[in-house]
């Protein structure tokens, strides 16, 4: 079977007509965006952020067909399903729980009938004594001297959310303790990190929910040895945020402390969890930790409650749904006018490419509509001077502009061109979705001329308190998940990375194998595989 | 006219006709890879490099068929013309010669019968004489304390493609100089470094062709005026990188000193002059630099002068090109298997998008095919653990895989699973090229199945050497222009930037204005910059 869910509705056909009518050189957004309301109607607040959304190529027509899809689908219905511990996450037979991780709520969420807010408020006190004992030196490494270095090993959701979330916080970062990031398994990514810490002053947090992944517990190793011959005992050393009963939680494994993480929380969507927890907390203390919590937290109530018309995760699921299955856009970039937001497009990428790329829906259907698209960025004004002449003349794709109205170092004040640089850079964010929608025509040599009806949105921040970080990572989270709801696709799985796990783990044993009998012939079946580590070993391209 | 000159070709037919045959299921890459000899006969070394082309979704016809449309459009005579110093980039006049700025051939090389060599090797003279002060401890700060941090306040093509080099060779970085890059206009950019750097050891770099980009200069002057706020004399602290005549090479911008960039090397393809010149010899050593342009002059004479079925750029965008215009691909990612080479993907996205994000032929006609794709990437393993899902399960784009034999960190030997950390990154860099072709089917549940037929390549490098990271970079260099060339479009201009500049500009004049008068009312004449503006000046959201 393969006629999918969005494609069952109702109001999928309308759009695809609307689609058709928007295509008209009378609906450009060049003549759209003059008509006197449309920023006031075509915008919303809520849940502490604003979205404009008066430059996509929209009107009321599709915005009122797009809402009756969401109707159609249930996507609030589902949501809603979703934060009181519903099993959507069927292939894995699990619930999604992430909103739970910051649930400030006083009710209970049950899992199976069991309520999980006391586990994961006991997690919260664990973090909160241990950042302050760190803090404090009172908890030090093995000769005494405080943690000045936090490591993380960690890869994907074990780290690209916390990624994110320091590097928008940094200027916040008042600890005396710098963050790094080992991620890959490239020995290139340790040696560079071994030579840029104070071995006794360094504590490495290892996250893995199963404690058994390949890069992760291969990093874990390294640390360890490299602990050890540093003449420091590694448990001294070493924390991990792992999941109950996992090998990293077992008394073989010694560590300093032990954090719990939760089947109910998927990877990419953990940062509000002891993986973001224990890392973010030493870094900025675990009171803004809880601040961001809290800005997450509003963003989920909003996402839940709010009326389709005003509800911004919504209103953005459902543009990437029109843009994507009914005008034809296969990518979508996020260029936050901001640079302590860079790392937010990496984020983004894992959490909305990995949980949107599927082919199949939660009962198994061939999905007929492309699922996700590919997300990338970079900040702005960079971006600019990099790809933004592919987005202006070449093929186009929407995007997602994001801007901050107060910046972190206000304290500037210097003018060039009579404009301070976060005076400058709005000028930018503001420009720019106008130059995309609009073009020009006329130019005096045919490489001048813009064709323009590029479809963008603006997402604002007040700031970037530790409360807005939350609301920004909420607000996408929900923005994938509303999507996923509409194609009836299960946002929480990722059996698509199992094959080539596989298929590494066939090649791994055959280079165990060499190292051990260095004269052996290896025979994996397949030649391209052979000529490969026939290269590798011979050490000769 | 839209009749573009891809598809006036013969080949181009030819080549439709191939993607249809190719779509036919015992076409699909699981029957083709294990064909005997496809490994040899689709892979090729040169310039120092080696290209697996096995996996991609061609046959011994369409190569074919691809080599004939580079001939009946003449690249490599175009390649030849524009190294020359012919006026390849016809909507500016002017020459192309990125190449000619790591020309060891001792050659001429004329543009409009003047022999630029001279001025060429002078600009190196002086950048090899300036790092050996510098490291001498000769030139110092106004305090007399040797350079420990150098700042590059440049944007796009006067920090990209550095960043990438200085980040691929961090591990040789033995001058003990911090690199750090001030590119967006972002004031929270200024602000981060101002908070890192002791000024007294501080050297600025200021690079832009005409000394007018906004971000530099409005980054410049803060810096210059933080310099002085510390006590400091401004031109001991800052050098310029700028054509000759320009603003920052006047008497009136003093500066330490002026290392001059010609009109005939574009932004983003000088980091072979004295843009990534001053920097990288500074972080490097000299030596280190002239080995990283005899990489890429490798580079240049083999995309130049080897045949097309071994001319490794070439192929490659050839490949391009049917992934794009036959198959229909409108992305394409760039994921290296080595951590240090993490910014080449933000360098081939500005270097390809900027380059190929056209709508023109050089004589201005609109072009009916599609033109530049999408680019973007981050390193493996990461990658896999983050968008992976939607490459092997959502929809399909074409991966270019990078590897290299030996890593910078050699010295560690630990195993997990019997295997090195570099062997385990080899394991995967080996599965996943096979994983995406072969897919599987037969599985448990449909949410298992992959579909493969999802082309890669794989570029190995024997390892990170100067001379490798240049050949790689002009291995990208000479790839994208030889797609622009099959289009006929003009890789060397961007003018799709200057409307959103344009706007930008007039909003600046609104926004000084109300510096000036706090009570002025702005009025732009959109009504959505209008409500931005009173967003900004209110700080309200």
């Amino acid at each position: 079977m393969t006629e999918d869910p969005l494609a069952e509705t109702r109001s999928a056909k309308k759009l695809a007509a609307s689609a058709e009518r928007m295509a008209l050189p009378e609906n450009h957004l060049k003549h759209l965006i003059i008509r006197k309301h449309r920023f006031s109607e075509l915008s919303a607040s809520g849940g502490g952020l604003f979205l404009d959304f008066s430059r996509q190529r929209v009107d009321d027509d599709v915005m009122r067909q797009l809402y009756d899809l969401a109707a159609e689908r249930a996507v609030q219905q589902q949501f809603n399903d979703m934060i009181r511990g519903g099993i959507v996450n069927r292939t894995e037979n699990r619930a999604a729980l992430h909103t739970a991780a910051r649930d400030f709520s006083g009710q209970p969420v049950y899992v199976n009938d069991r309520d999980v807010m006391a586990d994961i408020r006991r997690v919260c006190q664990e973090i909160r004594d241990f950042a302050a004992q760190i803090h404090a030196g009172e908890l030090t490494g093995s000769t005494g001297k405080p943690f000045r270095h936090v490591v993380v090993i960690g890869i994907g959701g074990s780290y690209l959310g916390t990624e994110f979330a320091a590097t928008a916080m940094q200027a916040l970062a008042d600890r005396d303790i710098e963050l790094r990031f080992l991620s890959n398994v490239d020995i290139d990514c340790f040696g560079a990190i071994a030579g840029q810490v104070d071995p006794e002053a360094t504590l490495w947090i290892v996250i893995s929910k199963s404690y058994t992944t390949t890069e992760t517990m291969a990093n874990a190793n390294l640390a360890s040895d490299w602990i050890h011959r540093q003449g420091l005992n590694p448990e001294d050393h070493l924390v991990a945020v792992t999941s109950s009963g996992s090998p990293g939680d077992e008394p073989a494994n010694p560590v300093r402390r032990v954090f719990h993480m939760f089947a109910f929380i998927g990877g990419r969507f953990s940062v509000t969890s002891a993986v973001g927890g224990v890392p973010l907390s030493l870094y900025l203390g675990y009171e803004r930790f809880e601040k961001f919590l809290k800005g997450a937290h509003e963003m989920d109530r909003h996402a839940a409650e709010a009326p389709m018309e005003t509800n911004l995760p919504l209103i953005s699921a459902l543009l990437g749904i029109w843009n994507n299955n009914f005008l034809g856009f296969p990518a979508c970039a996020t260029i936050p006018y901001s640079t302590p937001l860079a790392k937010l497009p990496a984020h983004i990428q894992q959490l909305y490419m990995e949980s949107n790329g599927k082919a199949v829906t939660q009962d198994g259907r061939r999905v007929e509509n492309e699922t996700g698209v590919i997300v990338f960025g970079e900040p702005g004004t960079n971006a600019q001077h990099s790809f933004f002449q592919l987005a202006h003349q070449g093929r186009p794709f929407p995007i997602e502009f994001i801007g901050v109205v107060r910046p972190q170092h206000a304290d500037y004040t210097n003018k060039s061109k009579g404009v301070t640089n976060h005076q400058e850079l709005w000028a930018n964010l503001i420009a720019q979705p106008r130059a995309l929608a609009c073009g020009t025509a006329g130019a005096s040599h045919p490489a001048r001329e813009f064709s323009g009806n590029r479809p963008s949105s603006v997402l604002l921040l007040s700031d970037l308190s530790p409360e807005n970080i939350g609301r920004l990572l909420a607000f996408y989270e929900a923005r994938t998940v509303y999507e996923a709801f509409i194609w009836d696709i299960n946002p929480f799985d990722q059996f698509g990375v199992e094959l080539g796990k596989t298929m590494a783990s066939g090649l791994r044993k055959e280079m165990a194998e060499k190292n051990r009998d260095p004269g052996r012939v290896i025979s994996t079946g397949d030649p391209i595989s052979d000529a490969y580590l026939d290269i590798f070993f011979s050490g000769r391209v």
